[in-house]
């Protein structure tokens, strides 16, 4: 069994097991005054400042929610809700699910939403943006941290200090970024999202990151928990994953992922298969992830045929697997229905050895070979 | 140490330690297509369908929300954001914060609210209802099963025939509910909140279940989880949990309990101290609830003085408990200001043996009657 599917979802590690653990008995209500309440609060406090300490922020910065796509919600939405009809949102065509299909909800409630576009290779273009902030004048500017898909990495720093020069607020989807990138580059925005359960942690839970001065309309409701941005009884198990997932993070070797993986295998494709293309090649991409065409190989076929030996991929992301359209991702990096059918997403994490590497490949530069051959397609020569 | 907060919340029991330590295994995402995603898929289905059966509905109708917070959220905010401006609900004055502070939110949208009343016992009149649905015509009622602070039960049968009747889609809040009282009782509402950490269950999980044929609009975002109705990755091991928990109060002898516990503690109070009210006596309630007024007695030092001798109870909702401000519920059943500030909850479960009843009981007992001889206070006989 080899997983190569770690960008929708990651093992829980031993930092996050043991921590749930010891939640198990620090099973108070942390809004409760009494001893049981006081001592899950100090866990929920505890836990806090472990993520805290991660992404590099103030403990109270920290707003946790039930994932990275409630994250997102709060930040668009509490926004949006914040500002009222005439609200301006700037984002991407190719921002994550739990981004792209909120915005006709807020368009309907009055809101108004310009796109930013990006390239062949995925990326945006720094002018585009300087003009539309000057032009479309955005309360908020949503751009991802780093692809799900295809793993670009857009110009954070940059993004961020072009949104403080026009004053816009600037949100981004970090989850990919969080442990594969240091958060110095993502953690200059106002609003951060991160996600437990792509670094080893829990699903279900995760943080918008509000930076101190930035004002949100609350999207849940039922108490005074996390200073009144998000109601509700906190999820102590799964934020106590989240810490102790953020702790092995960070007393592992390195907080990040070395490239060498993915560049080991993306040049082994290369050398044996032709009309193979990787998305975003020219791109700054986070370490991981491998998003690859292999010209006439629909992705299922190929999902399928790894899944049957026993290698865990996908055709993108996960949230959309249910869907049979082709990813918006990479429609709007300019592939046609068909090419985008013919991708899938390769990503490498804590178990991904040079040699389980060095299996996949050989896997699929035969499955590739044999389906081909079957179907006698004429490959095009990359 | 003695517990008696338990609509505060319940400690984490066997059944949902079982099945969270057995979800740590299945870590992939559901939504994922490989073997990794089928199998948490299955886990996923299974704790489904033992929600269902635990309230006698279809799986289907289960919808996985991070909370019961939430799923009030959806109930309301997805039914308001569906019909948009001139959205009408009829609610109660006494709701859990979650409906209550989502209220505002939803005039801010066009949406318009009106209220049944409460009497004294914290009743409300069915024929008051009936005139309200001819009168405002709500698009949605919103009415929960039993109060989490006095635990007065609302007659949810007769408020769903009722709305059945003038065609209004029927919501109602079981948190307090599930566990206490026979699933017939509210499963007939159109809209059912439940939530996991009130049958020993993790926290930060919960459902809303949507009966067949009733639309909203999703207000997660995501994905196309839980049938297009809350995107995001799901909270496997909250999930697994909540499912534990299920399976737990369904093996075991009695799915409700015993309302001679709460009984005997009453009565024993009443028998041996004057100047005390038990809300909403004469009303149906849940058989683990009391509220209490002990006059004279702030709230704050009886409960400091009971935390202090290892027992654990409440001035009510936790999720209120950052406030200083009088309970919405007391206030709305007619107490002043001072009189709600002297009412503490006892809720029982699981650990309440009789003697630990008798020994809160007595303890409760001697500090009502030392701070009210230090205090000198005249006591109202009743």
């Amino acid at each position: 069994m080899i997983y190569a599917d770690y960008n929708a979802t990651t093992p829980l590690g031993e930092g996050a097991r043991t921590w749930i653990a010891q939640a198990f008995e620090l099973w108070g209500n942390p809004s409760s005054s009494h001893r049981q309440g006081r001592k899950a609060m100090e866990l929920l406090n505890k836990s806090r400042e472990a993520i805290a300490e991660l992404v590099g922020v103030t403990p109270t910065d920290i707003v946790f929610t039930s994932g990275g796509s409630e994250a997102n919600h709060l930040a668009l939405m509490g926004k949006a809700l914040e500002v009222g009809k005439g609200f301006r949102i700037l984002t991407s065509q190719v921002e994550h699910s739990s981004v792209k299909d909120l915005l006709p909800l807020i368009q309907k409630l009055g809101g108004e939403v310009d796109y930013i576009s990006v390239n062949g290779q995925g990326q945006l273009s720094l002018s585009e943006l300087e003009a539309k902030l000057k032009l479309f004048n955005p309360h908020l500017v949503s751009l991802m941290t780093a692809n799900n898909e295809t793993g670009v990495v857009f110009p954070i720093p940059d993004i961020a200090e072009l949104c403080q020069k026009n004053s816009a607020l600037f949100h981004t989807d970090a989850v990919q970024g969080l442990g594969k990138l240091d958060s110095a580059f993502y953690r200059s925005a106002h609003l951060v999202s991160i996600s437990a359960h792509k670094i080893y942690g829990p699903k279900g839970v995760g943080a918008l990151i509000i930076k101190k001065g930035t004002s949100l309309v609350a999207t849940h409701y039922g108490g005074a928990q996390e200073i009144k941005r998000r109601g509700g009884t906190e999820n102590i198990l799964g934020i106590a994953g989240f810490a102790g997932a953020a702790q092995e993070l960070m007393t592992s070797d390195s907080q990040t992922i070395s490239p060498f993986i993915r560049d080991y295998f993306e040049s082994t494709l290369q050398k044996n298969l032709e009309g193979i293309w990787v998305q975003g090649l020219k791109e700054p991409r986070i370490p991981n992830t491998s998003n690859i065409r292999f010209q006439g190989i629909p992705s299922e076929v190929l999902l399928g045929a790894l899944d049957l030996e026993g290698i865990a991929i996908s055709a993108g992301s996960a949230c959309s697997s249910g869907s049979i359209s082709p990813s918006h991702v990479l429609l709007n990096m300019g592939l046609n229905e068909n090419e985008a059918k013919e991708c899938v997403r390769f990503s490498w994490g804590k178990t991904s050895t040079l040699q389980a590497v060095e299996e996949v490949a050989q896997k699929v530069i035969a499955h590739v070979s044999r389906i081909r051959a079957r179907n006698s397609t004429k490959v095009i020569s990359n």
